[in-house]
């Protein structure tokens, strides 16, 4: 499914994505083609951004019908500095939840997500972005920082 | 060129504009489809979302060839809260820089761009966003604000 090869995170961009627990994800929407976007916590484990999900959500129907994302997180430190990804992104099924726990704790100072969070067999995804190219400007050229 | 009618802003929304001065703003790439995002100031007016740009920058190429557009703030008060703003956006000329000038002393404590901001013959252009659909859900319901 997907399309294009798949680049590696720059170093610049690492620190950034572990200075913030909130991004941006943009998909298309299925219904009519306009871009949508909300804010949404991740999980930065190193390799790829990793986000939580149901299928009843929207952004779960999008993807299955046009897999394309841009995700964009503002340094936590300086509002100046961003990253942004775009590319492709897969569905894996997280029966156990332990995806949606780990990016809970690192939302919520280290508590499990509760259980009563989703609707009765409500079903837990895994957005994976896979990364085709990554932009890490500075706003403003950093000249206007504030 | 605008096929859809373009709706009011809420007043929930509207608080939500009035209280950060960066949004997120996201264009469809010509060159491969791909959604792109990034931060941007922009001057809410009570009516609509402008945001300064350039004739070079990648937005403004991506708006003449597809204008459809998602606008995303995050409420600087309170991060569970949002507005997305989806629709179509048109390129204005600003050749004076009054808009210009008006976005950053919004941005910046009251002061004008600096007269060297731009390289020599740039052109500045608003890009007015036109709201066809607007969302302002709470993260998590509200639950779990940090």
């Amino acid at each position: 499914m997907l399309r294009a090869k798949t680049i590696e995170i720059p170093e610049s961009s690492r620190k950034i994505l572990e200075s913030n627990s909130l991004g941006i994800l943009t998909t298309i929407r299925h219904k009519d083609g306009l871009p949508s976007s909300n804010p949404v916590g991740y999980v930065w484990d190193g390799e790829s951004i990793g986000i939580s999900t149901i299928a009843s959500r929207v952004k779960y129907r999008n993807l299955l019908a046009d897999p394309r994302v841009a995700f964009c997180v503002i340094d936590g430190n300086d509002h100046t500095r961003y990253v942004e990804i775009r590319g492709r992104a897969t569905l894996e099924p997280d029966p156990d939840r332990s995806f949606l726990n780990r990016q809970f704790r690192r939302q919520s100072d280290g508590h499990d997500a509760p259980p009563d969070l989703d609707p009765p067999d409500e079903q837990r995804f895994v957005i994976r972005i896979h990364a085709e190219q990554v932009s890490s400007p500075v706003l403003y050229g950093g000249r206007f920082s504030r």
